[in-house]
């Protein structure tokens, strides 16, 4: 089984400061062309999938700074996911495309049909991000004065889950033969309504698409709390983590893999991708000249209000070049990327200057940053040592980060024979070694039980 | 102003016998190729737009002759309609994209952001057919225990479509500066929160999308009842209407023009399209020739089962050849279509098979058949005599049907200055002669009220 590699399709890159870079694209707000061209970079490149995060809301407007510059995962010039995949899977043939869905906001029934719609339009390459939604203001897009609390949200996701496999499951793969001769379009013995009646929802189906070519669009999860783990265990086919270092990254890949037992699954059945940003160049020095530049970009105000935003705490009182001030006590970020944050700052001795810095190539997570070496070194030994399955690439800067990424660390994967060289099969499924699964509504056992 | 004419778009024909005739496609359930074909028809033909209704469960279920053999409103194998629409946005240049959401189990939100990004993906050549859904079923897929009731539907869509426009409106259009020099990615003085609390909804916004290229995507409507009449003229751009008769569309066309002062708006700004299945044949024979083709692919157990879903009533018990019964005390159809139906059949003394072999080529309204020139006359007299200003046109069977529209009739209303040579502009919008709406949240008015 080769290396995972998922592309961060969001047309604008990953550095708070990207798209100020003269290579970056002038205009980037909604942009199909720049999403076009992304999309068959990463094709080219023969990378997995393309991956599309998502929110319902416009957030920063309490930081003046970092709205009018924006941030990465807040930039709200960005397509709705599936709409932005289902016209990519148009100009492209064998990338995987995955969109982030909340189950807390939006209903089981459009999201199965949804994603159904996508495989069916891409030919088997559509995967589900299932979230429950980080920011809790998009509670209030949908008339609640609060965000649904954690627990209710999980309990939700888990039945939300349910729901949307049964629908998918409405339809046996044969169930239409479309037999002119014979003028049956359908087979009515082929379809079960799901008549599902729960806690959170009573959904009657069965769905008005056929069964999905994957069977079940491939499904994505990325809570890292107990209840997140447990859901990724039970629903997910694969899991994208970010942890900042190796051998945090090697614990949470272990008690995702051990959870899988007590569903009755395998450890190969659920695949762990960690959050990267790669920042390479054609030598060390290069790539480290890259990363000064994308930081110039940003203003210290700016770089405040993202390092305020990443911890939780207003940060704009600290001078820039004194020390980075402990906050034990203080309220930090809802995922626990804010305590990180704050420990390594202090752990580094660093200045605010510093810490905001530090956070500016990446969201959270991981950096690799150097020669195609250097980065493929980087990569083999996560890979190797179990810390992850593959990876999410997220370029600094897009589109020449990712093209460096393909251009550059591909083939030096290849040569390791970490890599394809090929799509080794027609679905996402195929490509990313998981089974097509079975119908729980027409499997040998079901029909038993009838 | 020309001619409007918009394309059906279902890939499967209007006719529920089409999919067994020797010319239409194989296998056209989830059809993508067969999508896009036809949607290149529609375009090689210069028609206005695309246009997909829709529904959110699987119907006739009750009805297992119709149901295996399906009939053409109520086919399962459809795509979700924004999901289609964004994919064959990417296969098209010119024309517009029209696809059905209900108010009713869906969220102002959603709504908003996805034809807000079906309009940025497509260059402006989005609209939304808004309706409320006419199947009661669909509200057992959304948690709910029977459909919402009439009136709270209504009320729910007026304020449903204020919301939408509102968020649509939540950036003025120059927005997004993205200029690299001073950083300034959006200005913040240029978007504006919504903050709608009203009985059925609470949504904060912004929009996390910058202003559609339309302004606002082109809004359609479908009721006939008198608040759906308010509704069109409250909030459409363009009307689906459907009407059997020249008088009665004509009735209907006034009626919906004259709700219009009451809303300051002028009658130009909505566009009523009536609905029509077109059988054309290179001579009136030849249409006649395709048209029993047709209806004798149709066994009569399920055009008894399609008479009995049109009218509201079981008709399986009445002798075929026997004369149409006196259905008067029923309960016929939801919106006056079966009333029409039954009329119709005892007016002109028909036989049940008769009267079902005369609803079989299309799911209702209105049936142009003949030669070019014979059809050509029909919709010159209807656009002429104010029945309307243009055709939602249907094929019976496709891709012929649509093929045979734009090669044969097409030319002809060319020929008689009726229909355009080239698309006027760039926009859905552009192409209809209709004016891009003023920013409610920016306009000059909007700014002296601050
Ligand atoms: C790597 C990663 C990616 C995520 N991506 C999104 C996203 O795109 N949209 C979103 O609303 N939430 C996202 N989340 C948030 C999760 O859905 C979840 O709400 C959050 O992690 C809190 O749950 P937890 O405590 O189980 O981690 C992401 C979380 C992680 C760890
Ligand atoms: C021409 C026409 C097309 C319609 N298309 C749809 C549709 O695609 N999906 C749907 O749920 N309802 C559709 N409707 C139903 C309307 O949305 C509405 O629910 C129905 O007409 C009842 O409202 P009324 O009494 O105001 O006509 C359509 C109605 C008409 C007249």
């Amino acid at each position: 089984m080769p290396m995972i590699i998922a592309a961060n399709a969001n047309a604008q890159g990953s550095h708070v400061g990207e798209w100020r870079h003269p290579d970056a694209w002038d205009r980037p707000a909604s942009n199909i062309e720049n999403a076009v061209r992304l999309a068959r970079i990463a094709e080219e490149g023969k990378l997995d999938l393309l991956f599309l995060a998502d929110g319902n809301g416009v957030r920063n407007m309490d930081k003046p700074d970092l709205f009018a510059a924006t941030s990465p995962s807040d930039r709200p010039g960005v397509f709705e996911p599936v709409t932005l995949l289902s016209a990519l899977a148009m100009v492209t043939k064998h990338v995987g495309l995955v969109a982030t869905t909340t189950t807390t906001y939006d209903e089981p029934w459009h999201v199965a049909r949804r994603f159904a719609s996508l495989d069916h339009i891409s030919g088997g390459r559509a995967g589900w991000n299932l979230v429950t939604t980080s920011n809790p203001g998009d509670a209030l897009n949908f008339s609640h004065d609060a965000h649904v609390e954690r627990g209710d949200r999980y309990e939700r996701a888990f039945e939300f889950a349910e729901i949307v496999k049964g629908l998918w499951d409405s339809w046996a793969d044969d169930a239409f033969p479309q037999d002119k001769a014979s003028g049956r379009f359908l087979d009515p013995a082929k379809v079960r309504a799901l008549n599902h009646a729960g806690k959170n929802f009573k959904v009657a189906g069965p769905l008005n698409a056929p069964r999905p070519p994957q069977g079940h669009p491939v499904v994505f999860s990325a809570g890292q709390s107990e209840t997140g783990k447990d859901l990724s265990a039970r629903h997910a086919d694969c899991v994208f983590a970010i942890e900042g270092t190796i051998e945090r990254a090697r614990v949470l890949y272990k008690d995702l893999k051990d959870r899988l037992e007590k569903y009755g699954r395998s450890p190969d059945s659920l695949k762990i991708l960690s959050g990267v940003t790669i920042i390479v160049g054609e030598t060390a020095a290069e790539a480290q000249r890259i990363s000064d530049e994308l930081d110039d970009l940003v203003p210290p105000a700016v770089g405040l209000d993202y390092l305020s935003k990443m911890t939780g705490t207003k940060m704009s009182g600290y001078p820039l070049d004194g020390p980075f001030p402990d906050l034990s006590g203080e309220h930090v970020g809802p995922t626990g990327i804010g305590k990180a944050i704050v420990a390594k700052a202090l752990e580094q001795k660093m200045t605010v200057r510093e810490a905001y810095r530090s956070i500016l190539p990446q969201m959270a997570g991981n950096l690799f940053k150097g020669s195609a070496k250097e980065v493929a070194d980087q990569m083999e030994q996560w890979y190797r040592q179990e810390a992850c399955d593959g990876f999410m690439v997220a370029a600094p800067v897009v589109p020449v980060g990712m093209e460096r990424f393909v251009r550059l660390v591909v083939p030096e994967l290849r040569r390791r024979g970490l890599f394809r060289t090929e799509y080794e099969g027609r679905t996402l499924r195929d490509n990313l070694g998981l089974a097509r699964p079975a119908n729980r509504s027409f499997s040998p056992t079901a029909k038993a039980a009838e």
